[in-house]
């Protein structure tokens, strides 16, 4: 892979508004599988040194997606005992370690999946904001037991809408409501579930803008606010807090004004305080007894 | 005015979305007007039927909006004691006695605003959300004196663009965000300021949905949160609560589909637990101490 194709690539992963961060963590995986079998490097350091600036660059690329940097740490870890092998060797262990990493997350997406099917049972309505493939599975899991869910639209993209669409499809009784109505549909649900971009360490959560503001209404209703996703979106003590990723004003389509500054900030931190419980791969961590 | 015309006009003050309940309990009264002064009954009981016909029919036209209702009644109990006036002169002491309150209701809005604007003084930052012509004509007055605004969108319709396009006329410095960005942006504010439709007998406030959002961000945050209107918006401890209103789904512009359902609720109550203080025409009425 040439460098102006994986700059195409890298450009890519930083505009995806639609794909989720486990999704796009996967993604840089499969950027760098095909950079190590396309290799023609004459040394394996040569290669090695290619790969890890590729992998240094994708690391940055969604600065507010704790997944991206962790997946890519665990494969940083991993090539650098293959620095011995002759290059053919080096580049098919570093592609076959790259599989082991993605088959790995798809394996934790899908027990996080089983342990929040299970947690919500028969007979639920469930919020949820933005689009979140992990709970959209959820919701897939739990099509025949009698769910109902509640969905916002999402702005300024409205990947709701695309995740009505889905439910249609899979003939969930769906409402779709505007972000401002969050506060009128909480208090209609039996629980809040949310994927997330990143856990701090303290477990805030980060997700799509708008949802502290669903959270603040569950904590005021009494509703139970859940968030679902892997572990190795838990940004570690040391890491680096996320940035919240700051979008094109142009989203908006707001008119274009003098004195008047459109902002979009994608995403927003969620206090831990307003959090019931983390649902991940190995089961559900209570967080707060509400 | 015929039947035909007065329906129509009618119809037109529940289709209404850009005007504020003041406005429309204004232009209710501008109609009564001109039915008085149009009117060719034949006896001062008949048009004073017909009156009051009419003034039952806009009583319930906006029924998230009491002022409507509040006007109406003291032009009904008004018009009462001209029963015993010829015709002619009934309906000229009719249309005096609504343009009396057409000018008592903007005598009370002015005070308000002086009030709003005497509490908030020099360079502050204030958050507000759609569009309410009291909050306007309050920024309005502070243009010279440093003031910043943030505004939020306001879906489905985005009054906040219309309300970006008087404040950029104004050369005051605007932000503008979606509605799920309030968290976020709360935070950067002096005091929140909304209008209200109505105000209920405990200080509740009904007003566009996603106003409870920032009302519970505004408290998360300990940033002062009032609301300003005029006391003829409240309903009194005897009266009928407020409907919220419900708009077409089509106003979301969502995808139709089978199984989801798009709900477009316009207005919502914000408890006044999280309403640091009332603006009206009398000075600033604290109803919490926070």
């Amino acid at each position: 892979m040439t460098d102006q194709v994986f700059k195409a690539k890298l450009r890519a992963i930083q505009a995806d508004r639609s794909s989720g961060a486990a999704e796009l963590a996967r993604s840089c995986l499969e950027i760098l599988i095909e950079t190590a079998l396309q290799d023609n490097s004459d040394s394996t350091q040569e290669f090695l040194d290619k790969l890890i600036s590729r992998i240094d660059s994708l690391s940055l690329s969604r600065p507010s997606m704790a997944p991206i940097a962790n997946l890519l740490n665990i494969f940083r870890e991993n090539i650098a005992k293959f620095k011995n092998h002759p290059p053919l060797e080096a580049r098919k262990r570093c592609a076959d370690a790259a599989r082991q990493i993605i088959k790995a997350s798809i394996i934790a997406t899908e027990k996080t999946v089983k342990n929040a099917a299970a947690l919500i049972g028969n007979n639920k309505t469930i919020f949820t904001h933005s689009y979140s493939s992990t709970v959209l599975q959820t919701f897939t899991q739990l099509s025949r037991q009698n769910l109902k869910v509640i969905i916002t639209e999402a702005r300024p993209l409205c990947e709701g809408f695309r995740l009505a669409e889905k439910l249609s499809e899979l003939q969930i009784p769906t409402t779709l409501i505007t972000d401002a109505q969050a506060g009128l549909f909480v208090r209609k649900a039996d629980m809040i579930l949310v994927g997330a971009d990143s856990i701090l360490s303290d477990f805030s959560t980060v997700n799509k803008t708008g949802t502290y503001l669903i959270a603040l209404s569950a904590y005021d209703n009494s509703i139970p606010f859940y968030v679902c996703c892997e572990k190795y979106k838990q940004i570690l003590p040391n890491g680096k807090q996320p940035e919240l990723e700051i979008m094109s004003p142009e989203e908006l389509k707001a008119p274009v004004l003098p004195h008047v500054n459109v902002e979009n900030i994608y995403f927003e931190i969620t206090p831990a305080k307003f959090i019931t419980g983390w649902i991940n791969e190995d089961g559900v961590l209570r967080i707060q007894p509400h």
